[in-house]
C-alpha cells in the first residue's frame, strides 16, 4: 500500500515516516495488514538532503496544499492511507489569517476530497491541537468531552477540519481520524513560529550549551507530549478499530500536564553532569497572551481505553531527546 | 443604513423583513440607532410577486451564494448589517452534500469575507442550529456549553460557521452572533425538504382541513420556537451589547421541549370549533433517523440573559398562527 504524510518533512513527520519504514506495513482500506511499498513525504518545501533511513520506498513531493490538483495527484491509489500534519502553526497563524485559512482548512478540505474520490475507504489520520479549546468557557479540564471554542486561528481550523472528518466519515467517504495532540516536546534544531516553541527551547538550548530566554514564567503549566509518543499515538490511532472509536473520530492524545518549573527541574536531573547553558525569563506579551488561552489540564480516557501511548514522566521525555539528537 | 438578509425570501427571511421595516432602525457599525435606507432579500430564486409590505427600501435581488463576487456585491456599503440566513436545509444537505459544502461554508466564507472587506465591524447574525448537536456522547440537555458533534452534514456546516464567526469577530473582522435555532414552527405553505418539516405539517395541514401524515410516533420529543420568537432573537441578538455576548458569539435561542402528543392536543386546545383534517401516524425511517439524532431537551441561559423572547408555551404559538395566517 502507498502511504502519504503530509507536512512529511517537519520534525513529526520525518519522525513518522522513519517509524513507518521501520514498521514495514499498516492496516490498508481492505482491514487486511499490507506492507507499505510507497511512502511520498509531501511538505511545502523540498529538503535538501535525504535522510538516511529513506530507502527506495520513500519519494519527497514539494507543492501547495492549498491547491486541490496537488493533493489529488498523491492520492492516486486506491490502497492508501494519509496522515495529514501539514498546517500553519499557532503564531503563524495569529500572524496570517489568510495563510492559516489557505493552508489549514482549504488544504484540509483538499486532502479530505482527495480521499473521498478513491474506491473503499481507506484511513486518515489527521493532528489536530489541544487548542481547539479555549475562551471564557473552557472548562478547567479540556477532553473528549470538552466543547471547543477556540482563540487562535489556528485552533479554529483545526476544530473545523475535525467537524468534517468526522462528518466525512459518518458519510462512509473514508474513514477518518484526529489526533488532538497536546504541546509536543522536544523539537529538535531551531525555534519555530509556534507559540509553544519555547517549551522545547527551555530543554534544547540548555542541553546544547546555549542560552534559553523563556517568553514566561516557571509557574505557567500545560498538557504536553513527547514525539516518541505522539508518534506512537497516531500509529496506534490509525491501526485502532473503527468501532472502538465511534462517531466521534476526534481523540484527545494522553498528556502530562506539568509547568515550566518542572521542566527545568526535569532538565536538570536527567542532565547530570552534562554543561547547561543558562536560563532566563522575559516575559513576552505576545507569547504570554497566547498561552494564558491554553487549558490548564487535559484528559484523555478514550485515547487510553484505545491503547495510545504516554510517556511515564518528564524524565522519560529528555532521556528520549538525548538519546535521540545529542548521544546518536 | 443597509441591511442584508440572505435568505430573505424565504419563511423567516420574509418574516425578519416584515418586521425590520416595521421597526425602522437598527444599531449601525458606528453603535447608534440608524434608519434602515435599503433592504436587499438576497435569495436563490427571484418570487414571483412582491409582499405588500416591501416598499421602496426593499431589493429582491437572486443569485448563487456561493459565487464570491456575487455575495461582495451585496456588501457595498460600510453601514450595513447582513442577517445569514440562506442555507441547505437538514434533510437536503443529507441527499446533496456537495451542495450543502458549497451553500453552507462556502457560502458562509463568502459572507464572512465581504463584511471583513467593510470599514468598521458591521454586525452579522447568523442563523446557526440546534443540529450542531448529536451524536453518541450528546449531553441529555444542550445549550451553550455543550460539545458540538453534529451528525447531519446540515449541522456540521452550521457548527464550522460558528467557528469561524467566532474566529472573525475575535479577529476583529466584523462583529458576529450566531442565533442556535430550534425547530422553528408554524412553517406556512407546503412541507420543505427538512427532516423536522413535519413539526409544522402537525398544525398546519389540520388547520387547512388537510389530512397530516406524521412520520414518527406521539412520543417523539423536540425542543421548538415559534417564528415571532425566533424573529425576535434575532433582532435582539443584533442589538445586543457586544461585550454582553462575550467571546463565544453563539448563543442557544429558549425553546419549549415537548412532544409531539403535546403539539397535537395544543392543536385541538387552540383549534376550538375549527375542523381540522385528520392526523395519522405512517413511521419514516428516513425521517425517524434523523430524528432520532436531535437532543431531547435544551438550555438557553445566555439568551435568557441577554433578553431574547420565547413563547410561554404551544397554544401561544398556535394561536399567533391562526392569527397571522388564517385569519389575515
Amino acid at each position: 500500500m502507498k502511504v502519504v504524510i503530509t507536512g512529511g518533512t517537519g520534525f513529526i513527520g520525518r519522525r513518522l515516516a522513519a517509524d513507518l519504514l521501520a514498521r514495514g506495513n499498516l492496516t490498508g482500506p481492505s482491514g487486511r495488514s499490507e506492507p507499505i511499498d510507497e511512502l511520498v513525504l509531501f511538505d511545502a518545501v523540498t529538503p535538501t538532503e535525504r535522510a538516511p533511513e529513506w530507502d527506495e520506498r520513500v519519494k519527497v513531493i514539494s507543492g501547495d496544499i492549498s491547491d486541490r490538483e496537488t493533493v489529488s495527484s498523491l492520492v492516486d491509489r486506491d490502497d492508501i492511507s494519509v496522515f495529514h500534519l501539514a498546517s500553519v502553526v499557532s503564531g503563524g497563524g495569529e500572524k496570517d489569517f489568510d495563510l492559516a485559512i489557505r493552508v489549514n482548512l482549504t488544504g484540509g478540505l483538499n486532502v479530505f476530497e482527495a480521499l473521498r474520490a478513491r474506491a473503499g475507504q481507506p484511513r486518515l489520520v489527521f493532528a489536530s491541537s489541544i487548542a481547539v479549546f479555549g475562551g471564557s468557557a473552557m472548562a478547567d479540564v479540556v477532553g473528549d468531552h470538552a466543547k471547543q471554542t477556540p482563540q487562535t486561528t489556528y485552533g479554529m481550523t483545526k476544530a473545523a477540519c475535525e467537524l468534517l472528518i468526522n462528518d466525512y466519515t459518518r458519510k462512509g467517504f473514508f474513514d477518518g481520524r484526529s489526533a488532538r495532540l497536546p504541546t509536543v516536546i522536544i523539537r529538535p534544531g531551531k525555534p519555530n513560529a509556534a507559540a509553544s516553541s519555547f517549551v522545547s527551547s527551555v530543554f534544547r538550548e540548555p542541553l546544547n550549551g546555549q542560552p534559553c530566554i523563556l517568553p514566561v514564567g516557571p509557574e505557567a503549566v500545560m498538557p504536553l507530549l513527547g514525539y516518541r509518543a505522539i508518534v506512537g499515538g497516531f500509529v496506534a490511532l490509525h491501526e485502532a478499530d473503527g468501532d472502538a472509536i465511534g462517531d466521534d473520530r476526534a481523540v484527545s492524545l494522553p498528556s502530562l500536564t506539568v509547568t515550566v518549573g518542572d521542566m527545568i527541574a526535569a532538565l536538570k536531573r536527567v542532565a547530570g553532569d552534562r554543561p547547561l547553558g543558562p536560563i532566563a525569563i522575559e516575559p513576552d506579551p505576545f507569547i504570554e497572551k497566547i498561552v494564558a488561552t491554553w487549558p490548564l489540564d487535559a484528559s484523555y480516557r478514550r485515547a487510553t481505553a484505545l491503547g495510545l501511548p504516554r510517556e511515564s514522566d518528564l524524565d522519560e521525555i529528555v532521556a528520549a531527546y538525548i538519546e535521540d539528537y545529542l548521544d546518536n
